[in-house]
């Protein structure tokens, strides 16, 4: 028996360029990642957004595909939030070319009665005033995570705060990890940030792999070397889904739980960007899963020797 | 019983600038580093390297007292090899302001009888023409392993294609190992340095850990996330010198002997960046190092369950 699952974030058309050619109008967005990848390990996963009316139903039908409760997914009048990008040759680094909020700029989430009972809630990074929103709404979720970026702690940090004073988890990236503590050490970043409420912070690095910081000391997730990476758009996304999701299917939120759903949000990221958009993530099968969750395990293992 | 391990490398005075003030005229160069760490993990060390005669003696005592047979290390009239840098703030980069090669211009290393029967062979970043006058005096060592730098893969690349076609491993960081390759994408710029003759690689990646590449596959150290990073100068050495020093003490160099090493080579480079040029490093406690070793046990430990 696994728990719901609700994400609350953006749905969007990415246009990406890069090394690998451009690809206009494919399926984007921070939920849609999540969504995807969480519906790998518990069939609960409910998907709260905003589309406009140009969002292909293709793309609907893959969430629905993928089991994924899609009745918070509005489609109103109007454009669907897109976002253009070009990476660097290396695809260590990306310029954002144009953002059109579209419909998203009017998005006010609403949860339905059986969303509310979410047990695991994810607020995606959407304006922090929304998040607090969607915590007004939820009723005694046994954890909430949260993610966001340098446009909300740059420009609304006091409604920031708020939500952080709420949340059981954050999960950003080292450079976010970086401003919204004021500290360049992550490990003084962390404890700044777990000082604001949030008790456990996830920060991810990339192809650096992702620490985890919480009561019961530090974890590092490593991320598995590729020889193929083609699009990174995503990645931390997918990898907030496989962590909540792995997390969904433990009787408890142990700290070895915890771990867990480090190595399985790892596990998916590495899987999201081998390709492009969501087309690696979205024709996964559970052995595949498994067999790169025991690459991980080989990736990490060592022994010690009594001398 | 340990195997002897012989570096061949630098012996500097180092002027260091950064966020903690100067600090002129302190121990540094590749082999310092490298023995002093190695000599925690066997008693048989032997450094290779030229001083002039503006060198402290007290220097030669650390070595000495800690069991380092320093008589390969020439005192010859004239100044010491300097270096000075200074770091940014953020201790993430770093500047050469001045390199004064002194009495190091014309080093030429001149093994003693029993230095060519070393077991374990470090060839420290130097001339890879001076690498391959090393391993022409050297008898039948069980690994021979080397480092080199950006200078010697512009400069010298036939003689440094010589060596590697020799060698049985090479410790690089990322960059060097991406220019020595000339392809970004780590795991197959690993696979291209060892076609070149070196069956085992291994990248440096800073506080991002170190990377084993070899034909057991892959394995991910971490860094230890420290609080306190003072001086990451010779974290790379230090890292070679635990790694080689935790070989000696294995009765067979096989791939979880490898694996153990790169978890003491990050042992000893965590304590490095603690304190400046060797201080952190002069004075540990063999249960010091075993702690840290758990240390990194508990950082990257986790469990698989049955669902």
């Amino acid at each position: 028996m696994s728990a719901r699952v609700l994400v609350v974030g953006s749905v969007a058309l990415d246009d990406i360029d890069g090394p690998f050619g451009r690809h206009p109008e494919v399926l984007g967005g921070s939920a849609s990642y999540f969504c995807v990848a969480a519906s790998y390990f518990t069939p609960q996963v409910s998907l709260v957004a905003v589309v406009g009316d140009d969002f292909p139903g293709a793309h609907v039908d893959l969430f629905a595909s993928r089991g994924v409760d899609c009745s918070g997914l509005e489609r109103v009048p109007g454009k669907t939030f897109r976002w253009r990008g070009r990476y660097t040759d290396d695809l260590t680094s990306r310029v954002t070319l144009d953002t059109q909020l579209g419909v998203f700029a009017d998005f006010r989430p609403r949860l339905s009665e059986g969303q509310r009972s979410a047990e695991l809630v994810f607020l995606g990074n959407i304006d922090p005033v929304l998040q607090l929103e969607v915590l007004e709404q939820v009723r005694r979720p046994r954890l909430v995570a949260c993610d966001t970026m340098n446009f909300w702690i740059g420009g609304k940090r006091a409604d920031l705060e708020k939500v952080l004073a709420r949340v059981d988890l954050l999960i950003v990236n080292d450079e976010e990890a970086r401003q919204l503590a004021g500290v360049h050490n992550l490990v003084r970043a962390a404890n700044v940030i777990r000082g604001m409420g949030a008790r456990t912070v996830v920060v991810k690095r990339g192809d650096s792999g992702a620490l985890l910081f919480h009561d019961s000391g530090v974890f590092a997730a490593p991320a598995l070397p590729l020889e193929e990476v083609r699009d990174p758009t995503g990645a931390g996304d997918t990898f907030g889904g496989g962590f909540m999701g792995s997390l969904a299917r433990e009787a408890e939120i142990t700290p070895a739980a915890i771990r867990r759903a480090m190595i399985y949000g790892s596990v998916m990221a590495s899987f999201s960007v081998e390709g492009f958009s969501l087309d690696r993530l979205r024709s996964l099968h559970p052995p595949d899963i498994s067999k790169r969750f025991a690459s991980f395990r080989d990736l990490t293992q060592f022994d010690d020797i009594s001398l």
